[in-house]
């Protein structure tokens, strides 16, 4: 006998970002590889205090084993801010019976897949879609079927012809707001038109919303689980972009025979979430300026992407396109059709600067002509020193071809 | 098309689990069922010094991302006990590359049943054994094999016999110390044979220790990690039980390959356990008298163990037997042959009071004549009163067959 991983672990791709992390980490390296909220934006004296109160006042709870569902404290207090914004769309109001706290969005992409995917279940997803979310879901072992999605996000009719001929699509993923990797927002019509088709065919649907919160102008767009009569979507909210994502807190929302399958795997995989953190964010969210905070953020944000987007005008060459988010953390940088992002990564490794390259996030097509920018993280002169070095590599890259 | 869950999903058995746990909620009920810590011992003025200290020192840190094996500052210091612990009786020292921090113990039982197991692979339990390891490794659809268990512990000359025929083990699962139902501790002549076989086998094996520091007397008794040339131990220990299981945190030890692997299923599952938490307990570990704080709760669970076992052997039936664990927080009954602790758990409740019935802990032989009762988080005379409840039940029960 011999020491014999799973054949699920073993048909994984080995994954390239570790070792792409480890060129990113030399200290010396501009990144915009990574998705990190700017580390001034976290709330450090509030958060102080509410950890001081719960262990005062609720030290014995706090610190115990908690109900797998997660503390009802902060599934009201979620319930309460997402019936407060959403229930105006048109969202039937949200029972905190239905919501379950988890260890991070990730997690609740986990769950989901676990719940749903058999080996070669179909999994639907946009084009480009969230490298995270494709992770989670593979450890199932599906099929992936990227469906055609423009600026206005997925292409409902695209999505109704692979739902006539694919029998085995077990739910659909996708991120409507700010888009990760694109920044793209879905519009208003593409959503109704989506549910429309989603609601026909019965599928369940993984709405991911960790940005909706950080929008920096026009109007907000209700989101799926507003138009959803049949309750197929699985709804994702996330502290982790509004607070912080060092205490890997997030919630799913799902009617109730799906509550029940991943109440099940939850209790299977950690029992519970800490009981001492989703206290503190109750209570953070109870007793202090949660919704003055996150506009907080959105204008700190907004004045980043303005920084980004104004430094790639200036400097790269005008035959490489970038979206224009109007919220979220990202932005995606088209090049020229027979680019790759891949070879431009060597030229931006010499320059001292990194970005994620897109075939991650094309888990079928493996397009290459793409890459992400994260502008959350780096301060105004880093950034524009960061994006005129990749100008510099863009223009010797494309001059080599 | 319609809402279709995974074959995995719909394999599993529905767990009476919840219904139980429903029945014991009520308020009168005195529930010995759960594995609660004593509340009393959790360290809150410690644990708030600490919280406030890691916000004001590190909380940028704290509050963001972190990575995937966990923070080096809690690796280190758990290396350093665990060295300091176990090198004195033949463990090879362990680097802090090869602990990965995990978000409660059972997410290491979770992401190890991934990395090993395919439908159908064969897992080694120890009869009886803990029933949320059971629960982790059920989502990947294993068959059991219950090896037979005496009173000190697996019996290696039996394991050796089902590894000889058995080609699919994949790992053996077991609690050495003070387990989980029995309270049973392996002795060190089982420990060393097991370990022999299992090296001739080359078959890894997880060594669960959440209760190992709960001794409250005799030697202590090397960890199978100690004797392990071939590095196939797996061991997992905990914070849950020493200081508090409201954080979720808990820890593996692994060899390289195996940590890749982990390490892969913990970036897609969960991204990291919670920076903050992680930052909390290491400057606990290094600032405080953790080693002073675990033998407080020693004298404190050791005192209620004996509450429970003098008031079993005041009020129950002299054919009822019972385990005398020398640490941890559980206790084993066995009832006469034919009896089944699921119909003697009426009689209890009717009586208020509760237990776990054995059969959960059986995957395979499913035994009813057993039950488990857990002494650490009952005062003791609310102890004294349920035990002379569940010793009326038995009385009845017993006289009605």
């Amino acid at each position: 006998m011999a020491v014999r991983f799973s054949n699920t672990m073993l048909s994984l791709k080995p994954s390239d970002i570790g070792p792409l992390l480890a060129i990113i980490a030399q200290p010396d390296i501009i990144s915009f590889a990574g998705g990190l909220p700017a580390p001034q934006t976290f709330p450090l004296k509030e958060l102080t205090e509410v950890a001081v109160k719960v262990r005062e006042q609720d030290g014995a709870g706090a610190m115990q084993y908690g109900p797998s569902l997660g503390y009802m404290g902060l599934r009201k207090a979620i319930a309460d801010r997402m019936n407060r914004m959403y229930v105006p769309m048109g969202m039937e109001a949200v029972d905190p019976k239905n919501i379950m706290v988890v260890t991070g969005s990730q997690q609740g992409l986990d769950m989901t897949g676990r719940i749903f995917l058999d080996k070669d279940d179909v999994v639907l997803i946009e084009s480009p879609s969230y490298m995270g979310a494709i992770d989670a879901f593979s450890l199932n072992r599906p099929r992936f079927i990227e469906v055609p999605t423009d600026d206005q996000g997925m292409i409902p009719e695209e999505l109704e012809k692979i739902l006539q001929k694919e029998p085995k699509v077990k739910f659909i993923y996708l991120i409507p707001n700010y888009q990760n990797p694109t920044g793209i927002c879905m519009s208003l019509e593409r959503r109704k038109k989506f549910m429309d088709v989603v609601t026909r065919y019965d599928i369940p649907v993984f709405e991911d919303n960790p940005y909706g919160d950080l929008r920096f102008e026009g109007e907000e767009i209700a989101p799926l689980i507003s138009m959803d009569p049949k309750h197929l979507v699985i709804y994702s909210g996330t502290f982790s972009k509004t607070l912080c994502p060092g205490m890997r807190l997030a919630w799913l929302v799902a009617r109730d025979d799906i509550m029940k399958q991943l109440d099940r795997v939850k209790g299977s995989t950690d029992l519970a979430t800490p009981s001492v953190t989703q206290r503190e964010v109750a209570m953070y969210m109870t007793n202090y300026d949660f919704e003055g905070h996150v506009q907080d953020n959105c204008r700190l944000y907004a004045h980043r992407r303005d920084v980004m987007c104004n430094a790639i005008d200036k400097y790269f060459p005008a035959e490489v396109k970038h979206t224009y988010p109007h919220g979220g953390l990202f932005l995606w940088v088209e090049l020229p059709e027979g680019c790759d992002s891949r070879d431009l990564f060597k030229y931006a490794i010499e320059k001292k600067v990194a970005y994620v390259p897109g075939d991650a996030f094309f888990p079928v097509s493996g397009k290459r002509n793409f890459f992400r920018l994260n502008y959350s993280y780096t301060e105004d002169d880093v950034t524009e020193e960061g994006i005129r070095r990749l100008a510099e590599a863009l223009k010797e890259y494309l001059a080599s071809r």
